[in-house]
């Protein structure tokens, strides 16, 4: 299976090289990041993405901002790394998992004792820990998602939710993944998912990368595919989950959900259960990140909305809890009604 | 109301002067047609596009191309226009108003005594008329759709059913350029419309141009702001409708549709009656025309989808009559059950 590693370190934990998915599919290329700027760009950028993979590139991130600083004292080291993860923290405001995996990398830095050498080494393993439980969460997503695709299956997914979103096999993907590598047969339906294109430049390149026919379609196509009898489930990740079950994920997903009740075709989020945010009781609490105009009106290098057009370009949509047949997370497969622990 | 003329004489019938709609909205360019070649590639080009347009066009066309043979024997002329209407017809196979028109202007061209002149001066006339019959087609569907509007009516529509797609105020838009000449507040949300951009490229421009309100989403965006309380109605055009009241409009209008049913908002079908096809009973017969590959994968010049992943590229789907809450006619608002004349 030739899934892609998204976020690895390089050079023994100095820098971490990340895929540019800015550029995909036109042209594969690597970015080393070494900088604070170079960390906060490329999440701004989107060139690393989806909430798993920022997650780990912001906490190995922050490793590698910090390592040229042995020589600081510990309180100097520990307020240099508490601004810089509260800047990395600042790029994308919707998925948990930044905060969350910034939270353990500083708990880490504050509870080793020792000095400022002994906490940066303390941190990198921390940071590996965490890209290691992605990869393993990855999996077992998979594992416990692979027996809700039946024999043949033919799946909707949305945006991505795969190897380049994660540091592993991905989470909407997982079961894709593990049932082509145990020889099943499986096909990939995916709307382009406009504005950024992740549908059609990142799931359709890794997907056919690794030998999955994939199909790609506008996004406004999914419906009818769905009355033509053509989809038998749709699987999509998320960008944080409230208590109550609702889901933040890329915008439409919302519409799929709703097309896939009126179709009765099953609807299935896969999300690691760092997703989960248990501050959240429902989908009206989540904040809904808006992304630049210049993302829908000259996306592609050409002006596609006329000037002075206001463009309406939230990043993700609620789906609500009513509408997920179920949420599989590392630890299983949730049926409604969901009963996530709140906090 | 500075709506746009997308077709018009110049020099009382020399030539037709069209707006060039693959320009749009970077730059607006008339094209002056002339000769059969101009007319043609017109059409081929999407240059002039909208089944009501296209059929105007390609009368006014078809009449400019027989202007300069004035001195020709009547048989001569005769035969001149019909292998022109032939060449003409050929450009759109699918589209019904287009050899509806040539017919028109063809059998009055027989049916016309006198000079070669005198025949000249009758077409010129019947394809005026057909230009005129479109506008107030327009007119009488706007009248007919506009107590459908609230105050302050937040309107979804898709694709483009507007003055560019006529030779009036077009069919979905045709309420809302009304209630906005009448001082109404009426705003209009519409996604841009992959893969070729009609509803940021050109229904945003005719609307801005016209100072009615208009922002432009993603497809996948609609849904969740008809979840946030923010469309009072849906307005869209056709394509082609079945004896039963199935419409076949651009691809995306089926999942609005879903969506409109879920949330409980209103989905109106504008188009002129010629837009019934008797001889098709459901939507099930309507035979979806498929388009290229290229229009996803590298439709704005630049590569979005990977080389060898292929693409679903429907240019419409159909929506059954029981998601259509009324179809809006220039005879008047049909409710449910339709019960079209069928052939």
């Amino acid at each position: 299976m030739l899934t892609i590693d998204a976020v690895t370190w390089l050079d023994s934990g100095d820098a971490v090289r990340i895929v540019d998915q800015t550029l995909l599919p036109e042209r594969m290329e690597y970015r080393e990041l070494r900088t604070l700027e170079d960390v906060c760009d490329a999440i701004t950028r989107l060139a690393v993405r989806g909430a798993p993979a920022i997650g780990v590139a912001g906490a190995m991130g922050l490793v590698v901002v910090l390592q040229p600083h042995a020589s600081d004292s510990r309180e100097a080291l520990l307020r240099r790394a508490e601004a810089a993860a509260e800047r990395i923290a600042s790029t994308r405001p919707t998925a948990v998992n930044l905060p969350r995996a910034l939270h353990r990398v500083l708990r880490r830095l504050r509870e080793t004792a020792g000095t400022a050498g002994d906490a940066l080494a303390a941190i990198r393993d921390e940071a590996t820990r965490i890209r290691d439980e992605d990869r393993a969460m990855c999996q077992r997503i998979g594992e416990h998602a692979l027996p809700l695709l039946p024999e043949h299956a033919r799946v909707l997914t949305h945006c991505n939710a795969g190897a380049l979103a994660t540091t592993g096999i991905g989470t909407a993907l997982a079961p894709i993944y593990l049932a082509a590598q145990r020889g099943r047969v499986v096909e990939v339906l995916v709307g382009e998912t406009r504005p950024l294109l992740q549908g059609s430049r990142l799931t359709a390149w890794e997907l056919s990368r690794a030998g999955v026919p994939v199909t790609v379609l506008a996004d406004g196509t999914a419906p009818s595919l769905m009355r033509e009898g053509r989809v038998d489930l749709c699987i999509v990740g998320a960008d944080r989950i409230a208590a109550n079950g609702d889901a933040a994920n890329k915008i439409g997903t919302y519409g799929i959900a709703v097309a896939a009740r009126y179709h009765g075709i099953p609807f299935y989020v896969a999300a690691p259960s760092s997703t989960l945010d248990a501050t959240v009781d429902s989908g009206r609490d989540i904040r809904i990140e808006q992304r630049p105009r210049e993302e829908i009106a000259t996306g592609l290098g050409r002006t596609t909305v006329p000037e002075g057009v206001p463009v309406e370009n939230p990043a993700f949509d609620i789906t609500p809890a009513e509408l997920i047949t179920a949420i599989i997370t590392e630890s299983g497969i949730h049926w409604p009604p969901y009963d996530f622990p709140t906090g």
